[in-house]
């Protein structure tokens, strides 16, 4: 993600991304997304309990199983905790998108990121829908990126154009608020590609791999929102490659919102292997990579796997400690701090210096089963206290 | 606890702490308290499945039904992830102490707190053991107090001493890896009543409503220890003003604890009224407590209460949001900060203020039955990240 990659243009859609005055200085903060024919979609969203109003509302168009024309976004209001209120903005945003192409309300899904609590400022989100509809073009696509940006310090995009001749371009902004589950951000992927009622499936089993396998700080936003959008304009059937394409997509933008968490200087995977039930696996996964504890040994480079191992058995698994074994490995070694209920004899300095790099990985084997589960998570910065500790001023 | 308070003594124990050279600077890391006679002793340990092998030799004690004749504790070290050679540590730590009165190793309780997954240094554990026993004196309790302390800020201790003529001491320490459910640090309170059957089951019922009620970063440790020794010396069978009196001393540890939590400026308490069930508003004030993103809030003094409402969204309860009011609250004023699914009218620069003091309530009613919970929790600030960064250099 650090190198600029070129950006693909799926067929027959056209966006943009301006300023409407939610954020300062001029930043872009409102984005059209807008397909030539209409799009089969696919969507996941939030469980938290408590959702945003733009939610609730594609929700309602996702059930009823109808295809859709565009997407918009705002970045700087969630319209979360909003009330009814909320929700008639909601419309009305959907309302203005879709007299672009003299749609209904109900043709456009409506994605909104930012403070929670305030109602959302209306008459600057009509006036940019109205600006962004005329700047509508076929490469916009990191206007948009830009656009849905909230704390994050650098736009998450990229695509793939296949030799078969189809394009997926998939955008997506984090980054504080993103715990494993169905947890994110917004992101959306828009693909030329003809969906078929199989590959829509596989789509959420392919975001189970990717965008719910990262974790920031653990706490689930109300407006947590991906969306596939595919508008078959390249007349192509998806095959098994669109499956590793689409996978490919997604997992370099989930990872790209961990490397940019709030605050963040390192991406850690952690890995847990040998668990009697894949669901232990991923509880001790979470287990260590939520802990404030094992977080800030990450950032602090510090191999106190104590730390690991105690999150571990705090976890909720039955587990045989004398079994477990745990290492820290990057590409190139592979460094087992903990055996025999022990710290095994490494070398410290090694470990630090590993530790200090910006992504490895922490593997845990309770040599109990054969699952496995994996998730990538953050580290836990002085900067995240400072982003976190005045967010709205 | 910022005041100086008397400590009183219970009768028939002498203590002491020392420098056994776990700690750096000459600070004192080894404690004993000695009873003249046996005392009854009830625990309550982590229920993290790793467990330190003080915890696992204790248990075993406590399992037997037998009584005690003193406790051993050290900081700096929690012989925690040691193996087969961290259990024989502390047996022969425990032995060494008994020799100070001619008992057996398994006549004493051992308590470790500090570093996990570095063999204890015996030797030095041994010399401090024989010097603490050429030192004991029945007023040492501040330096018992002392001698636990870890990243403790300052000593925890408070004592009452009743009309009827019983004392109670407690020490206690905290201050990371403090999460709710037999979460703390290490506590012990010692008395001198003659402690009854029925008043031994009370005694874990008093633990539910202060050492169970306090969160920190929501680690729990390996380490994990309340004892309460009760050796009978003044001849008195507790009575209920017994109980509240120990609820006292309990809770005053308790919250001492949270006040001075790694980093913490901030002591706040999460009330959720109303729940249907008691577990669902112990889900949603744990939820609250722990989560960075309103943790932060609370350091930044940022009236965020979407976060408080993002939170409890996200605890796993079935909500009715329209229903729930959250207010934050002092003891002169209550300031209604969400209703009706949306913001309250509320005065941003009042509710800044009030989150600026030291002390302050959050109250939500879920309005969806009678059933409460509470806890205390902290702010998590840059001085956390800074302590747990580095923690072992």
């Amino acid at each position: 993600m650090d190198k600029v990659t070129k950006i693909n243009t799926p067929k027959g859609f056209r966006v943009a991304g301006v300023h409407c005055g939610l954020k300062a200085d001029q930043e872009k903060d409102l984005a059209l997304i807008v397909s030539d024919t209409p799009c089969q979609v696919v969507g996941a969203f939030t469980t938290n309990k408590v959702k945003a109003a733009p939610v609730l509302y594609d929700q309602a168009i996702l059930n009823s199983g109808k295809s859709v024309r565009a997407i918009v976004a705002n970045a700087g209001n969630a319209n979360a905790c909003t009330g009814d209120q909320g929700l008639v903005h909601t419309k009305e945003t959907a309302r203005q998108t879709a007299s672009i192409f003299g749609g209904q309300a109900d043709d456009v899904l409506v994605l909104s990121t930012g403070v929670i609590g305030v109602q959302l400022p209306i008459e600057k989100i009509i006036s940019g829908i109205g600006a962004a509809g005329n700047l509508l073009i076929p490469d916009g696509w990191e206007d948009v990126a830009q656009a849905i940006m909230t704390t994050d310090t650098k736009p998450k995009i990229h695509s793939i154009r296949s030799a078969e001749g189809y394009t997926i371009t998939g955008i997506a902004k984090g980054s504080g608020m993103i715990a494993p589950n169905m947890a994110t951000m917004l992101a959306v992927i828009a693909t030329d590609v003809i969906l078929s009622p199989e590959m829509k499936e596989r789509v959420t089993q392919i975001w189970e791999q990717s965008f719910n396998r990262i974790v920031i700080d653990g706490d689930m936003s109300t407006n947590d929102t991906v969306l596939l959008i595919a508008n078959g304009a390249a007349g192509i059937m998806p095959t098994e490659t669109f499956e590793k394409d689409l996978l490919r997509v997604c997992s370099t933008l989930a990872k790209a919102v961990v490397q940019d968490g709030e605050g963040a200087t390192k991406l850690v995977k952690v890995i847990i292997r040998g668990a009697a039930k894949q669901a232990d696996a991923k509880k001790i996964a979470g287990a260590i990579a939520t802990s404030s504890l094992c977080k800030t040994a990450f950032y602090g480079a510090d191999p106190n796997w104590g730390r690991f191992i105690c999150a571990a058995g705090y976890a909720g698994v039955d587990l045989e400690v004398d079994k477990m074994i745990l290492w820290i490995r990057n590409k190139n070694e592979k460094i087992k701090l903990f055996e025999n209920a022990q710290s095994a004899n490494y070398d410290e300095a090694a470990a630090i210096s590993l530790m200090n790099e910006n992504e490895w990985t922490i593997e845990l084997d309770l040599c109990t089963g054969s699952e496995n589960y994996w998730l990538w998570t953050c580290d836990l910065s002085h900067e995240y206290i400072t982003i976190n500790g005045h967010y709205r001023t």
